[in-house]
């Protein structure tokens, strides 16, 4: 299957040490002939030169690894049939530009669709060393530099990464280090209590003690781990609470133990009640992550940054910015985003994430904000990301989190002509489908901004009251004449999190943007939009549009002359795309029909 | 923990061969010094007279297994404090009164609430014998005599019963022996495919030759095996469909293969579209049985048993008699009970069955029942059922097997008595709390006969749109104004393929009994019942009442002496059943509350 830069023939070969050693090879297995010139100056980094020298040759300038990031810009440019003529300066936005793999020891991914992990086999690191050198490429190309490789639930014998497996942990990172990808570790904050501490409290001196004795022995097997990610008091997993510390406190203990190493603690902000009582209307999840960690602005260490994920509730079509993103002002921070298509559609619909990203970044505050981190899509399959357009996401979030700026049209441009050779039409009808399949998708599952009317914990295909009435705190309360939830100041309150333009423009059903209309506000059937609309003939519209939009794009998408054997995955996907969208929208549409009693206005079918 | 027979401190011996000695054993260990004058007349069968002998003797005559139940029979009278001062006389109402395992070869059992399997591990046969025992004599002291070991639904290597695990399964056929017990095994019909005959097509000469071999071969290894169960063209079960033969075809082909050994072929009729359209209204589950098999009346073998459900559904809490146990006339017939508590708490709520099961025996015809089956609620359990008082629906299930006219106080009293030492009110009380079981579960979960809101898959729990959108055919269409399926002559016309009395009966709602008034007919939530209620307070009435009763019930419940380890696993259920019964309660008249708008007439708390 086609993999962005498969016109690089040449594999990496393994005695290769150092990222711009990669640099080197990589340009002249790629342009033989062509003059290089590569001046490494450490200080820059990831930052990186590249001025024309002579008729056809370049001179490289940055850092070790930011020789090897102009590499590849003049690879992909030249790939994509453009060249420098003057010379070009770029740095990284952030300085961590991380994914998060789900894998367990097992091999299984949690919430994986591309078959099983590329790390992991039978509770055991055990890896194909071509094939990861395979996805440094891929990495490195779309500018991504941190890999944690396993689970935020670690479940044993994932420990075992800080323990027994550090020697073959080692060897990963070497297999990555030219790459100039470091990796990371998710950890177990009981871990202490499998070697008799018998508390995991972070202000107790033994469980301190062994952290730092850990860091130590696993810093001097991976010298440039990058740290550790740590999900604590969440969805069950161990935290500081059992000892009535805060999240500062646990994650400063973490921090300390890792400074002398240059390492950081990813802490993240995922923390909710999971066992709410729907009958209590007194808690609204997304307030939590707010409330758990708001108050602790400024109390975190240096090398502390919090992971919050991108929206208060978790990875729906659309949720509004995590007010923590904008409050924290004292405190370091990254954006998590999810690659796995969880909610989205599991890499079998359609789904290009950039237009959801980009408003997501026009949004964010760049001061505080030093990394963005994204679940990570890949597997063991032999495109990595099971639907072979779902790469897209991986290389185009590479690409925002080294310039949030780029945009979507180009960065999806560039992937589509590194990974298929089209036409300049073909290649166009590719970048509108795959720019529309966000908004299509959108339209035919919950509406405007509700989420969550999935199958219950598979999360694939419509469910409108599979959560209702369950203990996760994610409720529309659809009754016979209104839906959603009021998270205003006079409702839950949640509104409140954020600064006063936001809660002014979303506060009022007048003026907040009808996409997130049902997300802030409970509105009647009957409710008039701005549009002349009511909000039922809203939700019948985008309905039967989104199935509609899905078998035209079907049928665009099919007409193109994909290669074998992408286009025979790709034809399935879509068929069972086509099922699912004519599921979501007839039972949506029947489940609101039900409810309301209102007839569609234009006449077209919906089912008893 | 308790078992009934608790009392009996002998185990049985392994070197007993035959009922008749069995039957000697249990009355010498459990009287010693009484006399016992046994004659054995083979023509009786299972069939026994007692007369009493001297001051405190007893002449039992009967079959080599009447002998046997002829002893149990004095053993559980004595032990219930009666004693037999006449001569009794005594013959089953059914030949083969049987229980169906859903075990599968690796130790799961489909929808089993008490453990693993007894009598598989890790894809093999492997049991201990002692336990095997003890279950020998739980069922013939209730008067069960065959059993089937593996589950309906035969996954590999479940086939290898037939082939390389045949040692094994004679062996255990031989420990089952002197018990009187046969087994059955669970065969997949396109089994000669793994022996190359290419088809499984009931009218090709080589798949019939091939199960005449096989027949010939197990019949060696197991003389007395009952015969074969078949669930065939069945979520997705193999069936002579495939060949364009029908199921008498298919059932025909392999009773003559057994034919000659004595065997019988027990067919389940099971048959629906399991891939159903929610939005195709022509199609009605219900009808499905007697549409695939009514119009074969008459065109089975002598050996084909079909073993039909005893609802039209899947055992769901109130199900009208299947139409097809009413009207195959020409044709042996077996009515299909479920121990396995699937969508009646999963051994974590009471749940007796006798009271239903009494409703159904009373509309059940006698002559052409020729058996009746229940699936299992066995596992590896201590207490083989989970519960402790789930072993009451084995034990009565057994008595009715027997004498469907045994009544439900008396069968629950000896079971009791059989199982604990309580006093007269202690005994009392147990015995009503356990018969009002059934209804109060009823009362909290899916309202008057309409069934199936329960948590898709796991059936543990309410979810009541949980199956609405689904492939299973099974809807309640509720919406804002009325609920249920219209099943009479002008709706789905399932009530058509009942005799004239029935469908009158139950074709208006004015006469038709109201617990099964919303799986008969549509009717909004304002429809007034004969006592003047509307439907919605009926709803809301039941369920606050089941949520009560049940509270009422625990209290009753956790008073009562039962001896440890009992009393804890009763007293851990009881929470979760009472947790249960809230969710229920509240789930369903929120939902409800929702669709209609309609208050509760009481001014009870329904939630938002």
């Amino acid at each position: 299957m086609k993999l962005w830069l498969n016109q690089l023939k040449q594999a990496v070969p393994s005695d290769l040490n150092t990222p711009a050693e990669l640099a080197r090879f990589e340009l002249e297995s790629a342009f033989p002939g062509v003059a290089f010139d590569l001046c490494q100056q450490d200080s820059m980094g990831d930052a990186y030169r590249i001025e024309p020298l002579g008729t056809d040759g370049f001179r490289l300038t940055g850092g070790n690894t930011g020789l090897l990031y102009a590499a590849y810009r003049i690879i992909t440019d030249r790939l994509c049939g453009e060249s420098l003529s003057s010379p070009v300066a770029s740095s990284p936005a952030y300085a961590l530009r991380m994914v998060n793999c789900w894998d367990n020891a097992d091999g299984e991914i949690e919430r994986g669709y591309s078959g099983r992990s590329l790390f992991f086999r039978n509770g055991r690191l055990d890896y194909s060393d071509d094939r990861i050198r395979m996805l440094g490429r891929l990495l490195a190309s779309s500018g991504l530099n941190v890999l944690c490789i396993n689970n935020v639930n670690v479940h044993f014998p994932a420990q075992l990464l800080l323990e027994d497996y550090l020697p073959g942990l080692a060897r990963l990172a070497g297999i990555f280090r030219p790459f100039g990808i470091r990796l990371m570790v998710s950890v177990d904050f009981s871990q202490p209590m499998r070697h008799g501490t018998g508390t995991a409290d972070p202000l107790d001196p033994s469980v301190r003690e062994w952290w730092k004795e850990t860091a130590s022995r696993v810093y001097a097997a991976v010298p440039d781990l990058a740290g550790f990610l740590v999900k604590a008091d969440s969805e069950g997993r161990p935290g500081p609470f059992a000892y009535g510390r805060n999240h500062a406190e646990g994650a400063n203990m973490l921090a300390e133990a890792v400074k002398p190493f240059g390492g950081v603690i990813v802490w993240r902000c995922f923390v909710y009640n999971c066992r709410q009582d729907w009958r209590d209307t007194g808690t609204d999840r997304p307030k939590a992550a707010w409330e758990h960690y708001a108050f602790l602005d400024g109390q975190f260490a240096d090398n502390v940054i919090l992971q919050v994920k991108h929206g208060p509730f978790d990875f729906q079509v659309r949720e509004p910015l995590s007010p923590l993103l904008l409050g924290m002002k004292k405190t370091k921070l990254a954006m998590e985003l999810q690659l796995a298509q969880e909610y989205t559609g599991h890499q079998i619909d359609l789904y290009t994430m950039i237009p959801m990203w980009k408003e997501l970044y026009e949004e964010l505050p760049s001061d505080r904000i030093m990394s963005v981190a994204a679940v990570s899509n890949l597997g063991d399959d032999e495109n990595y990301t099971g639907h072979p357009l779902a790469a897209v996401n991986l290389y185009t979030y590479g690409l925002l989190a080294w310039n949030p700026a780029v945009d979507a049209v180009s960065a999806v441009t560039r992937w589509c002509r590194l990974t298929y050779r089209f036409t300049p039409e073909q290649e166009q009808t590719l970048v509108s489908l795959l720019l529309s399949s966000r908004r299509i998708y959108e339209k035919y599952t919950a509406p405007l901004g509700i989420g969550w009317m999935v199958t219950p914990h598979d999360h694939y295909g419509p469910n409108p009251s599979g959560y209702e009435y369950d203990l996760w705190g994610t409720y529309h309360k659809a009754d016979r004449n209104a839906v959603g939830i009021d998270r205003t100041h006079s409702g839950t309150g949640y509104l409140d999190q954020y600064p006063e333009a936001f809660r002014e423009k979303y506060g009022d059903p007048a003026s907040c943007p009808d996409l997130y209309l049902l997300f802030y506000h409970r509105l009647p059937y009957d409710f008039v939009m701005r549009d002349g609309r009511t909000l039922i003939q809203r939700i019948y519209d985008d309905h039967f549009e989104g199935l509609e939009e899905t078998r035209s794009m079907a049928e665009k998408l099919l007409a193109l002359p994909f290669p074998e054997p992408d286009a025979a995955v790709i034809r399935v996907r879509m068929e069972r795309q086509l099922y699912n969208a004519r599921e979501w929208c007839d039972i949506i549409n029947t489940f609101f029909h039900r409810l309301s009693g209102i007839p569609d206005g234009k006449g077209r079918t919906i089912y008893d």
